[in-house]
């Protein structure tokens, strides 16, 4: 097959870990690069919470870890994210909130079906992901060991610990307490718990450091006030709030221990995963912290441990600051060097 | 004049920091224990957010620092908090959301008018406080230099840093982001805002291994939800809305450094003060970190810096975990005995 660079593809009907199939189920991509003869300079990039795939190109160009000009790159938007199959794109019965329950093993389901059928690949050299992305590279390398050379998530988890549930909860429940929300059927966005869910997202996202040394004005908000606004009230407004929610079950839900054969042991999910790997905390990270991310790192035999020695809480694999994305380019070079 | 052991005193007309005049204010309060002739044996505890006197006696007792065999302790309510002059008690023009915005110094005047005009008190041995109330106990030692001798402040911070600023935003909000807020005129409380409330205050108040070592089952709930329900929802939806917001607007405007004579800087306020101190941290605190308090602390002369070693947050300072409390208490011991 000769697909575009950048589309949608359609998967068909994609049967769910709920036990529901998705008809005419379909998936967002942009890939960058060309694929070689050999087959095997293939980087898989999932998207994160909220993003699209033209949101999070930082990672890729010239003399970059991922260089077009070496490897094929291809950004797989996330089920939910609005560009794949999603509550706000879905046609009846599917629609809106009565779109199934996704998890993270239905994403790397769809993925591997654009990439095998879709692409004909079948080895990936790296799947590199940030946060709900760093959830898809766990899943990868637990799910298809002989195909995945490589993994390198970045601020995520393998599993959603009770913390990070409590954190997305309110997030949920916030969005979900404005009468305008209407049960998922709104007419307009329920824009007064999109704002309370933004403020939340604030404080979360960052570190309280981040916040006493003003790390926000570079980016060119004067004041607290205008950031919270500017930043963080838009990133979300943007967004359809049933996308938002259904994204976010899906994080709450994520544990790559569940998948086949482990009987719901984490620790012999990861510890099956024959693929290079490094591990990458934020060292103020409030809800993917530094301590989970290295138990899970502990599981995987060929993983390497690294801290990204950032203020940027969460946000330090975002992209938005040059010295946390130099160092995780380096990390990745390493990785594809090995 | 002879007060009675627990009660609300008419402070008449208390001037406010905002330059507003709150008429008849008043103040709730309770006793413990009996002054002696010296007038040198008494304590001040003043309230946390959103507690009221009876709410914290967990620190009072036979056998503990704050023993009623020796001490003469006032339990004092913090304006805001249902008891002393609030929103929800305010008669018009100065009822619900049209009450005037207050401060921490605004308390300090208030309760020093109260242990002066109304027990005949000029010497006060300890204030002790948690959270807002480490705030209060903080002004204190900076409002009345000659007249404290001891602060125990813990959990708390002289000057609200902007992540907490950001955090009780989101607070704010979520809470006013419900219809039925009605702008403080609500005729049943906005149940809707004050359970996602309930829910952001659950992912802050403890850390994120608490939740992991599932330290809420001691406490009686089964799971997760249990908790969250039943202790956090609970904890809110008996307060009024107004009183909630107003107490965490003097939160976030909360700021030693702005006492008369100081020219705004927190640092020369503090190293004013010259009571000794404890000032205690909760080693995995998330909002009140202790790189914070021990900032805060470096800068009194007579204080010593301790970190409670304890894995339930902001909550080590509840009284709700016996080993926090135990800890608390010898610390406050070892104050009151030097």
């Amino acid at each position: 097959m000769n697909l575009p660079a950048e589309g949608v593809f359609d998967l068909g009907d994609l049967g769910l870990v709920s036990g529901s199939t998705l008809p005419n189920a379909k998936i967002g991509y942009k890939a960058h690069g060309a694929l070689n003869a050999a087959k095997n300079n293939v980087v898989l990039y999932p998207t994160p919470y909220p993003a699209q795939h033209g949101d999070i190109e930082w990672l890729i160009g010239p003399g970059k870890a991922l260089d077009p000009a070496k490897y094929f790159i291809i950004v797989l938007d996330q089920l939910g994210n609005g560009l794949s199959s999603s509550p706000s794109n879905t046609p009846a019965p599917f629609d809106r909130m009565r779109f199934p329950a996704i998890t993270i093993h239905d994403d790397v389901s769809a993925q591997h079906r654009l990439v095998t059928t879709g692409f004909g690949i079948e080895r990936i050299a790296l799947v590199v992901g940030y946060s709900m992305g760093a959830q898809q590279a766990f899943q990868w390398a637990v799910s298809h060991l002989g195909m995945v050379e490589r993994i390198a998530p970045f601020c995520g988890t393998a599993k959603t610990t009770p913390h990070n549930w409590v954190f997305l909860q309110s997030l949920y429940t916030a969005l979900t307490s404005d009468p305008a929300w209407m049960d998922g059927n709104y007419k307009e966005q329920p824009a007064r718990g999109m704002r309370a869910f933004a403020h939340i997202y604030a404080s979360w996202a960052l570190s309280q450091r981040f916040y006493k040394k003003e790390l926000y004005k570079p980016l060119g908000f004067a004041t607290l006030e205008d950031y919270i606004a500017g930043f963080w009230e838009k990133r979300y407004a943007r967004r359809d709030a049933n996308n938002l929610l259904i994204l976010l079950r899906k994080w709450q839900l994520n544990d790559s221990g569940m998948s086949n054969g482990f009987g719901g042991s984490l620790e012999r999910a990861l510890g099956s995963i024959t693929a290079k790997a490094v591990v990458m905390a934020g060292q103020t990270d409030l809800y993917f912290t530094p301590e989970d991310i290295e138990a899970d790192a502990s599981h995987i035999r060929g993983a390497r441990y690294v801290v990204i020695p950032s203020l940027w809480g969460h946000m330090a694999g975002s992209g938005l600051n040059a010295a946390d994305t130099q160092f995780i380019d380096t990390q990745l070079k390493t990785l594809l060097a090995s």
